[in-house]
Formats: structure tokens, sequence, C-alpha cells
């Protein structure tokens, strides 16, 4: 499989997400100003954790998918904001339970909330922030919507288990992969797509499965790219200590390639490491030889371009607007991050 | 304060979840099996880990509650049988995280789910029933329901980091220790109450807040037991360890008690073991003679007794029925396992 998109350089690819900020001016305050006053309790706790992780921004990648699908098939209206914040929430808990789980010390380039509060602050903040977000979705008064956040909410856990599952597992099928992240990650994008054309009024219905098929590819390209970069990227602006995976023993795409196509000595060498117990110092780096000599860097983008590419295609069946080019663009910002 | 409720005996007290077992059996049976269809899952982990934990018992405490409180009002239904399997999922999320955040190493008279598939997976699974709790009730159409329960949700996970932050605290007061357990235990109750009350119908509203009180009041009477066998109870009835608590440091009423009734020298004992870094050998036994010479524990008790006595007064605005009877009965029995 060769490169099939052609990604923007860093630079252009910042313009796609500061026109989305402008486009979405209005719309991004509203949420930012539910993000702080959803996380407030008389708890001091709370508010302080909640708001170290949530004003540590990230990139509000998935508020955006929220209020740019409405917008692409309608208006945001107040309940679009709400779900918006809805969905940074679920994001937001989901980071603060993975921090745990996978014992990370870095988060969005600042120390993860558990190493300043602690893992059992971070285990029940994540779940006041998971309620906190269904309170807003009831907000909306929209239960269908509440149906598919609920039921991503679900998936999305399960995902998460059956990675645990997998961790260390060195013979992991590319689909059993492939299976994990559309659970973990594409699930929650699929669905934020999806609440947010359904948001925007009675007639967005039609729309809402190409949006929802957006958001899906969206996400299963953001999560491929997210992998290849913790054997490539730096530390300094991905927020993200590189080697983490590695580190967890966490079977990702590069790995599967590279153990594919590695010699007998390359699968005794991966056999070892993905038992983490077994790893030395300079593993990583060789690990990350391994990844670019045998093409698994160049493949797993290739994976991830093919999947920016159908978001590209699902996005054909709407009525072209610079939304929808927004969102084509955002496409390609994604998987121009590893490149 | 004195003991102002004649607590049953222990065989009258089983009689009463007896007697509400057979009254509810075909409900509770609909809830079983909701239980266990509604926690499947492709993922191994997920049912095995849930199936164990529920499949432990209790005693069904919450769904009986509900499943009661709409027959209180009107009649049980598919919506109903729906909130009683959400409300146990939500508690069962509750405990999976609790056991990880205490550390604890039994729950309900086994190894603590944690100690037999790992903190990780507990976390995760707590997250999937959850979002399936959700779920189930997005299913019945009721958004004033899903708006009760999602709060209440918010409320219990408040609870739990006022908890964790008044944890080696040894000036707790009273009344922060009461909101404390309102939130984390109370809450719930009440919700179940409420939302099986809602459920039973249109003509049921007006019983919906006297349910409420009754379920928030029997929610603290069982927590305030509950803090009190702690210090009492034997690890085989009870299926917890004695001293639970106090090797978390965590300040519950006894010792509020026991600690303000106490000596300057009794208070340089509390002060020193509420830091669990300095607990030594035979400082429970001390603790648990401080409780009881004081008169701690039976003021402790009496404290439950009272939110009984409040819990029962809240039923006599209903239609009386055998329902309120066995409600009223329940109460009862929640303070008798002290006594």
């Amino acid at each position: 499989m060769t490169v099939t998109a052609t990604p923007l350089t860093k630079n252009d690819a910042l313009n796609v997400v500061d026109r989305l900020q402008v486009m979405l001016a209005h719309d991004l305050a509203a949420t930012e100003t539910l993000l702080k006053e959803r996380a407030t309790s008389p708890v001091a706790v709370i508010p302080d954790l909640s708001g170290y992780i949530v004003s540590a921004g990230g990139k509000r990648l998935r508020p955006i998918i929220t209020l740019a699908a409405a917008h692409a098939c309608g208006t945001a209206n107040h309940g679009t904001h709400a779900l918006a914040t809805a969905v940074e929430f679920i994001h937001t808990a989901t980071l603060l339970h993975d921090d745990v789980v996978d014992d990370s010390d870095l988060r969005r380039g600042k120390k993860a909330a558990k190493n300043v509060w602690g893992s059992n602050a971070s285990i029940l903040v994540g779940d006041f922030l998971f309620a906190r977000a269904f309170t807003l979705m009831v907000e909306t008064g929209n239960i269908e919507i509440l149906g598919i956040l609920s039921d991503a909410s679900s998936v999305i856990a399960e995902g998460e288990v059956r990675q645990l599952a997998a961790a260390g597992r060195n013979d992991l099928p590319t689909e059993e992969y492939l299976a994990i992240i559309e659970a973990k990650t594409a699930a929650l994008f699929e669905a934020a797509a999806r609440a947010g054309a359904l948001s925007s009024g009675e007639n967005c219905a039609s729309h809402a499965d190409a949006l929802a098929a957006y958001g899906k590819n969206l996400g299963l390209a953001f999560q491929i790219i997210d992998d290849a970069l913790d054997y490539g990227g730096t530390t300094s602006v991905i927020g993200k200590s590189v080697g983490d995976d590695f580190r967890e023993g966490k079977t990702t795409l590069p790995i599967i390639i590279a153990r594919r196509r590695g010699s007998s000595d390359d699968q005794t060498f991966w056999d070892r490491v993905m038992d983490v117990e077994l790893q030395r110092e300079g593993d990583l780096a060789h690990a990350i030889h391994l990844i670019r000599s045998t093409g698994a860097a160049e493949a797993t983008l290739a994976e991830a371009d093919a999947y920016a590419a159908l978001a590209k295609t699902a996005l054909k069946s709407l009525p072209q607007s610079d939304w929808t080019k927004a969102l084509a663009d955002l496409a390609d910002f994604c998987v121009s991050r590893a490149h």
C-alpha cells in the first residue's frame, strides 16, 4: 500500500484547526463556558482536577466534530453546545481512567492528574465527569441522542477492556487491533458526529449516517496516527512520551506490521519485548529501527491515510459547503501530524 | 438520644427480606435476567467479572426498593425492571471502583474482583456497567427518570471524592460525615425509590416525593449501620473485614462520637491512629473498646434508628398496603443488622 492522501505540511494543518476555531468561535466559546460551569462542585478537588486536565486543552477535536457536524447539515444550537461539552466530558473521563490503567506520567505535555491528585481522585473525578455528561445530555431532551452516546460509552469501555486483554499479545491480528481502536477511539468520534448532526434539526436525520461514517473513519485514522507517533513523534510536540505504548506492552499497528515483515531474529526480539518484564535498555531504539527499516512506519501511515480518505468520501453525500470542506481538511490534518 | 425504633431480631429480619422476595418474585426474576443479559459482551472479561460480583449477590436492596416503590403507588412494569437493573449496575460500578480506591480485599464475603482480574479490569468494567445502566434507562424512554439517575450518579461520585478528601481528618464534623454518606449512599436509595415510583404511571408523581424521602432516610440509616458494623460485626456474617474503615483512616460516626466523648488521652490516641502510617498492633482492639466504653456504638445505632423512623414516617402519606408495610419493615431490617 502506498500513501494515498496528500498530507498537508504542519503549518497548513495548523491553519485548518485555526480556521475551524474561527468558524466555530461562538460555539466553542459557549462550549468552553459549559466545560467550566458543569464541572463545578463544592468539593474543591473536582473543579481543580477537571479544570487541570480540561484546560490543558488538547485540540477539542471531539467538540469541534460535534459542532461542525451540526453546521454541515443545519446549525448548531444550545443543545449542540451541551452535546459538545458532554462528548468532551466523556473523553476526559476516559483519559483520567486511562492514565490510571496505563500508569502514564504525562498527559497533554503536563504531569498526569493522577501524579498530582493521586489515582483515586482520578478514578472518582472521571466517574463524576461521566455522570455530568449524562446530565448535560438529559437537558437536551433528545432521547435518541442519549441512546447513541450511552451505547458509545459502553463500546468505549468494552474497547478498553479488550485492549487490556490484548496487552503483551505478540500475535495480535490486525483485525483485532482495528476492532480495539474502533471501539476505544472511533466510536466516540462517530457518536459525536452523529449526535451533532441530529441536534441540528429533524431534517438532518438523512445526513447523520454520512457524518457518522465520517466520524468513525476519522477516528480510526486519528488513532492509527497516534499509535505511529508513539514510535516517532517528539515529546515536546505531542505532549506524550515516545515509547509509552512500547513500555506498556501495547501491541499497535507499527509492531504488528514490523513483526510480520521481520526476520526470525526480529520475531524473537518482538516476542521478548512484548513481555514488559523482559525489556532491556536499548530495546525501544531497536524497535523504532525495525519499524522504520521494515517499512512498517510508512505502511502504518498509509493505513491511516486510507481511513482519512474514507472519511472524506463519506462527506460527499452532504450538501457541499465551507463546513464539509473544513471537515475534509480536518481529516488531512489528523494524518499530517505524523508526516 | 435513645434507641427509638424497636428492632427486629435477626430471624424476623430475614423474614422481611424473604417476604419481599416472594412478593416481588416475578419482578426480581425479570431483573435477574436483565442483570445477566445486559452485562454480556464478546469481551469475556466483562461478563466474567461482572457476573462474579453481581452473582455474589448482596441483598439486591436497591432493585427491591425500586420495584417495591413502583408497587406502593401502582404497579411495576418492564420499564421498572430496566430501572431496577440500571440501579444495580450503577451500584455495582461504584463497588468495583470503591474496591480499587479503598484497596479492599474482600467484597460480599469473596475476594474483591480486583484481586482476581486486577484493578485495571475493575475500573474499566465499572465504566462499562455504568454506561450500560444508561442504555437501559434510555430504553425506558423516560427523560425525567434519566435526569434523576444521572444527577444521582454525579452526586455519588461527588460523595466519594468528598470522602477521599476527608480520609484521615480526625476533626471531621458530624454534619460533614452525614453529607458524605447522604451523597455516596443515600442519593442512590433516594433515586431508586423515586424512579421506581415514577415508572409506575402518571398518577404516581404525587407519591414520588414521599418514596424519595423514604429512600433517602433508609439510605442514611443503612450506611450508618454499615459504618457501625465495621467496628462490631463478624467477617463471616457481613462479608466484609471488620476494621476496614479503621485501617483506611476513614472517619465514620462511631469514631467521631468516641473522640468527642473521650478523655484527652483518648483524643491523642484518635489523632495518632487516624494517620494510618502511625497505626500499631492492637490499635483496632483499643478503638473498638473506646467506641463501646464511651457509648459511641449505641449512639451510632440510635442515629441510624432515628433515620429509619423518618423513613417509616415518610411512608405514612401513601395509601397503606402490604407494600408500604413491607417497606417499613425493611427500614427496621436495615438497622436490625447491627443489634
